[in-house]
């Protein structure tokens, strides 16, 4: 049988619960904790797919030794890695992190933690926004010479642009101009890249309906970042290493 | 200084008219002559980008002799290549084929030229729609548990289902039910296939407005099989080797 | 100061809920109640916008008596008008019912009452659908020779065909086999009507990402229904005099 | 018998061409004539689907003496109505024009014209864009407290935002900003409008894939101006009467 991948969950707010319940019905995930912020008497476990231990017991190592995981998923804080890094690292747990932004001092330490276990950290690990930035890098390297611009549709209250919108831009290139953002209600997030041939164009578009989406973003870093060499890793790249993965098992003639 | 791309054109028809106009405008391509299925005095040369020659040339190999080219790319009828097939394979002339159907024994005969020469042929060469193909798969390898649909819409009077839908759902493995068909006025050609994910989908889009959009697909395959040794290539494998190419210096971190 | 629409509801599912709040919200609204099917001592409060009471008071006509409304909205089952359908009409309470189906002997009572109140009975009381409807039905008035298709999309486990979708069909005289329907997970739900001219195309779409969207459909009914002679109004009727409305405001030529 | 509507095609470039073709093909249209700026003998008839005469023939009023029309359909340039105005409004010849600007002084004898005959000006004359405009008029009509964005999309080198969707932002009072304008190659011309509600959205979107669209616009306003009293008409004016028709005959309950 194979063995399944023991996951510890930082962070339990709406996005954090969302990956809780897709990971929970994973059949290879086993998800041993959930760690909050708060003390342990006050934590309620009603509804929750795991045990919820109080954060407090991160630093110290505690948990780590208690409940042994083999990856950490964090949901929570900037703040967060720099109570549980170390040990994390320390035990070789890989560190998946979908915290939007760390302050500079916080990104250098993931870069020292990556020397001593497997490190992700991404702003969106949603699948289909991660494969829309390659599957648009693939096509604008077959296609150098096409057009290519941005548009991007999020909720009415949202007041800057969208920072997918603008990582996609910088990626291929493109001046933030071609960024064109829609604001209006009834929309959570959408985001398409046009590319405009002579006399054809391709559309890349990903709607997003929910932060569910997340969960299936984690589960398949964990599954591809499951024994991997130590390093710090962007999400995009295990997306790419899948594709390789894939074209070179559909022939491509290359050798 | 680089050398140019010899290339001669097989069929002169609509789509044919429109590739030629590509080619002509492409600075590593050397349009030599367009070959017409006429006799010599009725050809009119008016408005050709190359020099228009009776295709009754072919067959005796006289018109690779006096106009030897590295390649011909053909859009003329299924009978063609009977006719100039061994006269090129003979000569190591690439053949680039967009007719879009063979009878069986047409098709053992370009198999047997790929012993020679370099032999390619599609029935549908645009960049775009290939493009899709390959993305399409790149994404159900990443995420085997999405719903996948296609929507093909195209002219009132197109009868059957898009021959490209259809390729699509064969190669995704999808049932043939799977592929929606609109028939409305005003559309030329679009092919869109949609993932559901939990919580998100993602849409690749292919719209056409013109058959020249054939001659920038063509164009990527001259460059493309240039130089390559013989075999029979399918598009989508020219694209998987690009993106592979394009993956490899992106860092994916595979091996 | 202009008098405040004085509103019960009836039904506190997921999709109540929701009502609730957008008439809680608006100025012109005083959502009196909102009754439930249970019996008093049952009921949590918390969090509602407006006390929930029993629905076991509305058959004696008690609850109308204690607490006088206007109109009430109907978002529980099709066995709820059965008990309070007389009452409200005996006290000229207008009916505004979102209940999906009804047996054709609730049917008929509703048409009885609709001699004494305002009766308003639709399927889908989003704004936005029904405006689609309308607008579909402007559009096809107006160029009568255009092809028409409607592409449906739901979440994969929706079985049947969306009955918007061929009512929408059934109003533009259209084949059932028009109705093209997509389901894939990751969509809530998404009507599409295409309309194809001679070299352009018009495309009429709704996408709609939670049952909220009903709280603006019934406010509407409200507002427009509020004062109206007693009769049994179709939700779309209700569209098309406003489009009047705005139509003969902006200087139609008509007469 | 109904009697067919006699016209004058003036301006025979390619939208007048393009316009010629689909007017030729209407049963209740009679194309009689297309003046052509050019003196007689050095006009081509090849092809024409009515005979092809001197715009010299104009100024006099000969032409309208030799070939009696109703109307007269102007693709040509600003400065032909100064030619032809007075003699077609002396006969009561309706002018349908879709110059796309004209001068101060030219509208201003646009306007004397319109005293005597039914007189016709627009930028547009498509049906889709048309009835694009004024569907979204009713939307918001219906829906004030919708968010409203404009996406148009053009081909590259389409220098300037687009007319059309800047007369749809001041027709709905949004701001310029609201407008998006995306260029890329493969697109000739795209205008959407996406309106915003709490939790759903719809969108009207018009594609043109060629200026053929224009021969289906101008046979509409022939049609809905025929028999018309003398009068300054606007395109979008009489699609609203279209609607008012529509509605009227569908029960709308207004009165």
């Amino acid at each position: 049988m194979k063995t399944r991948i023991r996951v510890g969950l930082i962070g339990y707010g709406r996005a954090g619960k969302a990956v809780a319940r897709v990971l929970a019905k994973s059949d290879d995930i086993d998800l041993r904790w959930i760690a909050k912020q708060k003390p342990a008497e006050e934590i309620e476990q009603a509804g929750a797919p795991a045990p919820i231990l109080s954060a407090a017991l991160l630093p110290t190592g505690e948990l780590f030794e208690r409940e042994p995981v083999d990856a950490v998923v964090d949901f929570s804080t900037a703040a967060a890695v720099r109570k549980y890094g170390k040990q994390a690292a320390a035990r070789h747990v890989a560190i998946i992190s979908a915290v939007s932004k760390y302050p500079p001092t916080t990104k250098a330490l993931l870069e020292r933690l990556a020397k001593e276990t497997v490190v992700m950290s991404s702003p969106n690990i949603t699948l289909g926004i991660n494969y829309l930035l390659v599957a648009a890098e693939l096509l604008q390297f077959i296609a150098p010479f096409t057009d290519i611009e941005i548009i991007e549709e999020h909720f009415r209250d949202k007041p800057e642009r969208s920072g997918t919108a603008l990582r996609i831009a910088q990626t291929l290139g493109l001046d933030e101009s071609k960024v064109n953002s829609i604001r209006v209600g009834g929309i959570v997030g959408r985001h398409e890249v046009v590319f405009g041939f002579p006399f054809q164009t391709v559309r890349l578009c990903h709607d997003s309906i929910s932060r569910e989406a997340f969960g299936t973003g984690a589960l398949f870093a964990l599954r591809k970042l499951h024994g991997r060499a130590p390093g710090f890793y962007a999400y995009e790249n295990i997306l790419r290493d899948a594709m390789i993965e894939s074209l070179l098992g559909k022939g491509a003639q290359t050798q």
